[in-house]
C-alpha cells in the first residue's frame, strides 16, 4: 500500500520512522507492505530530524492528490485549515485517510465520515483522541453490544501533568506551568490544553461514537484549571480528594451532560491515580461495566503507533496484504529463547518458620550467604505460631536457582518448622 | 448472518440474551444482522434461566456442522474435549468461529489458527482472555507497530478477589476462599484459579500474540496463592507492598522468560490499585510506553460483549452487513436531548475569598440558604491572604443553576474579594 504524509512535524517523522524501521516487523505481524511515496510539507524544517530521500519531499499537495498510485493519504498537519480542504480532496480522489487531527473532526467529523463512505474509501483517526491508547476502537469495535452510559476521561497530558505537579510540590499554577514549559510538556501559549478546549474536542469525538449523534464544542460545557490554587488542592486532599480536569459524557433519562471541569474525586478511585502526562478513559456499559483504559495520550511514539495501527487495518480490509483482520498468522519457527525462571534474578520476601531458639537466625543467614543471597532487612516479630517463631526477611536481588537451593538446605534444618514461604518482589519499573 | 451457539450456560445465554434484546441497536451501530439458527446443548439445564423457542434448539452438533445456512459458529462450552473437536469440525465445514475458550487455544491456538487460515475462515477469540477488555484486539491490532517487551497482568479475578479480601480484612485464605464460594466468586474445586493454572493459559495465548511463537503451559512457571497467610499481607503491606498474583512475560537480550505467581508490587502502581474480580493488563511497548487495560475479566456480560464484538467483526468483513470496519456511519438525526450543565446536581467546593470580619459566614451561608444549597461542612483556616481569608465549604448535593444564582450575588458582596473558586466533586461511584 502506498501511503503519502502530510505534514513532516514531530508525528509526520514519528510515522515515517516508525514505518521504515518496523517495515520486516509490519510485514510478519500482518502481511502487509506500507510504503511512504509522497511526504508534503510546507518547509521541511523538521527534515534534519530524520533525513528524506529526495524524491519522496513534495511541497505541492496536489501531486499527492493526483498520483493514482497512492491509496491512502496520512493528514498530521493538524489545526482546522488548509488540513480539512486536504482531507476533502485526497477522499473526493478516492484515497483512504488517516488522521491524527482532533480538532476538525470535533468540528467536522459527520460531513467528512459522510464524504468517505460516499466515496467508499476508509477513515482512520485511532490517533485524533488517546494517543496510543485504542479508545476509538475500543469504543466502535469492542464495546459494540453495550450501551455506554458513562464516559469520564483524563484527556489532556500537559493540564493533568501540572495538576499532579501542584498536588506532590504544593507549587502555584503559573510557577508549574512556567517549568512544564521548560521541560516541553507545555506549549508557549497553553491555552488549548489549560482551558480545556483540548479535552473538550476529544469528547466531542467519543461522544458521538458513544451516543450515536453529533456534538460540537458548543453542546460542551468547558472550564480549565488556571484558577485553582495550591489551597484548593490541599483541602482536596485533606478531604479524601484528588483535583483532575476530567471530560463527563453522561447518558440518563433525560438526555446527555458533556462537560469538561476541574473535578474532586476520591482518592482511592483508579482514574484519581493518573498522573503527570498520561491519559485515561473510563467507561461504563451495560454488559461490561466499568472498564478503563490508561496511556501516553500524545506525543511521537504514542500518535505514531495509532496511527501505523490504522494503516494496517486500512491494509488489511483492502486487500493490501496478506492477511486479513481477525486471522492469526500461522507463528514462525520458534526463535527466541526461552528463558527459565531459575536464571531470574530478583528481590524476594521469605518468610521462615524457625523455633525460637538463640543461633537459629545465623544459621539461615549463614546458609543465605553461602549461596550469595544478600539480606537487606529482618524482621522477626516474636509473635509465637504453634512453637514456630515468624522470621521475615527481604533480599537484595538475587538468583532464582541459587534462592531455589538456599531455601532447600534452611528447609531442611531441624530448627525450621514449614516450608519456607517465598514472595517475589517486582519493582515494576525494572519491568519498563 | 446466521449463527450457532454451542453450549447453554451462564455465557452461551447471555450471547444469545445480548443478540436477542439489542439486535436493532447492533444493527444500528454496525449494519449487521445477527441471527442465532441454532443452539446446541447437551441438557439445556439453562434454558429455564432464558427461554429459547423450540425449533432453534438441538441436541445434535451434527445439525449445525452440516447446516449450510449457518455461516458462524460460536463455541462456549469451555474446556478441552468435545470443545476442540468442535471447532475443528466448524472450521473445516466452512464456518466462522467464535470461541472464550482459553483452554483450548492454550494448548491448540497455533493448529487452529493454521487450520482457520487454510479454510479460509475467521476465528475470533476475544472472549478468551480478560472477558470484556479488548486485549486481544489491542495487542493484535493496535500495537501492530510496537515492539512490546513487557505484559503484566492481573488475569483472574477468584484469585485477585481472595487476596482482595485478606487484605483489607486480615483474614485467612480458606476463610475468604469459602466465603468467596458462598458468594460465587470461586468454585466449589477452585484449583485451576488459585493454583495459577487459568491465569497461565490466558499468558500462553497472550505471550503467543505478543512475542509471535508457540508456547504452552510448559513454558510458564505457575505458582499459586495457597500459601499466603495474613502475616504475609501485613508485611507486604508495612513495607509498601500489595500481594497480588501476576502473569510476567518478558522479553529481554536472553529470549522470553514466563511466569505466573504471587508477588509483591509497591503499592503506589495501578496494577496494586486493581481490586475485586477485577482483571488488568499492563504493556509495555517501545512506541507506547505503558499502557493499561483494566475491566471485569469473566461473567456473563462482559463475556457475551467480547462474544458479539467479534460476531460483528465478522459480519463486517464477510459482508453480512452494511458498514465496514473503519466506517464510521453518519450519525441520525439527534435524537438525544442535549442537557444544559445547569441543570447538574452535584457536591460542590467553595473557595470564598472574604474579609476577616464577623458576620461575613453568616451572610454567605445565607444565600446558599436562599437557593436552597445545603452546606455540609466549613473551614476557615484563618490564615489572610492580602487581607482575605480562605472559608471553603462543601456542600450536598444542589443544582448548578441555583449554584451559579448563589456565587453571583456572594460575588457582588462587598465582604468578598474575589471571585469565588467553584470545583465539582464526583463521587464516581455515582456515575456507574
Amino acid at each position: 500500500m502506498n501511503c503519502a504524509i502530510l505534514g513532516y512535524g514531530t508525528v509526520g517523522t514519528g510515522v515515517y520512522k516508525l514505518l521504515t524501521d518496523k517495515e520486516k516487523d509490519i510485514f510478519q505481524k500482518s502481511g502487509s507492505n506500507i510504503r511512504v511515496k509522497w511526504v508534503y510539507d510546507r518547509s521541511f524544517r523538521r527534515i534534519k530530524d530524520y533525513p528524506l530521500p529526495s524524491e519522496v519531499c513534495t511541497k505541492d499537495p496536489d501531486v499527492i492528490f493526483n498520483d493514482p498510485d497512492v491509496h491512502c493519504v496520512i493528514e498530521l498537519i493538524g489545526g482546522i485549515e488548509p488540513a480539512r480542504t486536504f482531507i476533502f480532496n485526497a477522499i473526493r480522489k478516492g484515497k483512504h485517510v488517516v488522521t491524527a487531527n482532533k480538532a476538525v473532526l470535533s468540528a467536522s467529523g459527520p460531513e467528512i465520515w459522510k464524504e468517505a463512505e460516499s466515496n467508499g474509501v476508509l477513515l482512520g483517526y485511532e490517533a485524533s483522541v488517546g494517543g496510543g491508547v485504542p479508545v476509538i476502537k475500543t469504543v466502535k469495535e469492542s464495546l459494540v453490544g453495550n450501551r455506554i452510559s458513562t464516559i469520564v476521561g483524563i484527556m489532556n497530558g500537559t493540564a493533568n501533568y501540572i495538576l499532579s505537579r501542584m498536588t506532590k510540590e504544593r507549587k502555584d499554577y503559573h510557577e508549574i506551568l512556567k517549568d512544564a514549559q521548560r521541560l516541553g510538556y507545555a506549549e508557549a501559549d497553553p491555552t488549548f490544553d489549560v482551558e480545556g478546549y483540548d479535552t473538550a474536542h476529544k469528547l466531542a469525538i467519543l461522544s458521538m461514537l458513544t451516543f450515536g449523534q453529533k456534538f460540537t464544542q458548543d453542546d460542551i460545557y468547558t472550564e480549565g484549571i488556571t484558577r485553582i490554587a495550591p489551597l484548593d488542592i490541599d483541602f482536596a486532599k485533606e478531604l479524601g480528594y484528588r483535583v483532575k480536569l476530567l471530560a463527563i459524557g453522561r447518558l440518563n433519562d433525560d438526555g446527555v451532560m458533556l462537560r469538561v471541569h476541574p473535578t474532586m474525586i476520591p482518592d482511592t478511585h483508579l482514574l484519581a491515580q493518573v498522573d503527570g502526562a498520561f491519559n485515561a478513559f473510563y467507561f461504563v456499559g451495560d454488559e461490561i461495566g466499568k472498564m478503563l483504559l490508561y496511556g501516553m495520550g500524545a506525543g511521537q511514539g504514542p500518535t505514531a503507533s495509532a496511527v501505523v495501527s490504522d494503516l494496517v487495518d486500512i491494509a488489511r480490509l483492502k486487500g493490501h496484504c496478506s492477511m486479513k483482520p481477525l486471522q492469526t498468522k500461522v507463528l514462525s519457527k520458534a526463535s527466541l529463547k526461552k528463558v527459565p525462571v531459575a536464571s531470574l534474578n530478583s528481590r524476594y520476601y521469605f518468610r521462615f518458620s524457625a523455633v525460637d531458639r538463640p543461633g537459629v537466625l545465623a544459621k539461615i543467614s549463614g546458609i543465605l550467604g553461602e549461596y550469595g543471597i544478600s539480606i537487606q532487612s529482618v524482621v522477626q516479630k516474636g509473635r509465637k505460631e504453634k512453637g514456630a517463631v515468624p522470621i521475615v526477611m527481604l533480599t537484595h536481588e538475587a538468583c532464582e536457582e541459587n534462592v531455589c537451593q538456599a531455601l532447600k538446605k534452611i528447609d531442611s534444618l531441624d530448627v525450621t518448622m514449614e516450608k519456607t514461604v517465598l514472595i517475589r518482589i517486582e519493582d515494576l519499573s525494572a519491568l519498563e
